[in-house]
C-alpha cells in the first residue's frame, strides 16, 4: 500500500484527464437542467402531468443502446438517467407546489 | 391534463435538446470509466488503495464550485459525483477481486 512518487505523478495525470471530463459533465448537466427546467414551467403553465412513463421508457431504450456502442455499462447508463430524472421531476413538483402556493395567496 | 399537438410539438423540441445531451453525457461518463478503469487497473498491480478520501473531498469540493458558476444546484453536483465514485469503486473492487481469483487459482 506504499504510494511512492512514481505512483503520484501516474495518478495525478490520470486524475487531470477525469477532472476535464467531470467540469464537461457538470456544464452539460447543468445546460440539460436549463431545458429540463423549462419544461417545468411549460407544463405547469399548461397543467402537463409532470412525469412522462412512455418517454421515459424510450430514453432509458435509447440510452442503453448508445451506452453499448461506447462500451459503457447499459445496466449503469440506465440507473444514471433514473438518477437524473429523479432531480428533474423534484424540480418539476418543486414548481408546481411554487405556483399552487401563489395562487393559494393571491 | 389535455396533451394537443402544440404541447406536443413544444414539448418534441425540447427533448431532441435534452436527447442530444444525453448521449453527449453518455460518450463522456464512457470515456470517464475508461480512464478509471486503467487507474483501478494500475492500482490493483502495485497494491495501492481503491478509494481515496482526501482525492474524492478535492473532487466535491472543485466540482460544487463549478457547479456554482454553472448555476447548477451544488449538492447535485455532489451526489451525482458520489453516484459514479459508487460505481468506480465497485469496478475497482471487481478488478481487485479479479486479480485475487487469478492468483488463487494459477
Amino acid at each position: 500500500m506504499s504510494m511512492n512518487d512514481e505512483h503520484r505523478a501516474r495518478l495525478r495525470r490520470f486524475r487531470e484527464s477525469i477532472d476535464n471530463i467531470d467540469a464537461a459533465l457538470v456544464f452539460m448537466l447543468a445546460e440539460r437542467f436549463k431545458i429540463t427546467q423549462q419544461v417545468g414551467v411549460y407544463k405547469s403553465k399548461y397543467d402537463l402531468p409532470p412525469a412522462d412513463p412512455a418517454r421515459e421508457g424510450e430514453q432509458i431504450e435509447r440510452l442503453r443502446d448508445l451506452a453499448k456502442t461506447a462500451n459503457l455499462d447499459p445496466e449503469f447508463s440506465e440507473k444514471f438517467l433514473q438518477f437524473v430524472i429523479r432531480e428533474v421531476i423534484r424540480h418539476h413538483e418543486s414548481i408546481r407546489s411554487g405556483e399552487q402556493n401563489d395562487s393559494r395567496w393571491s
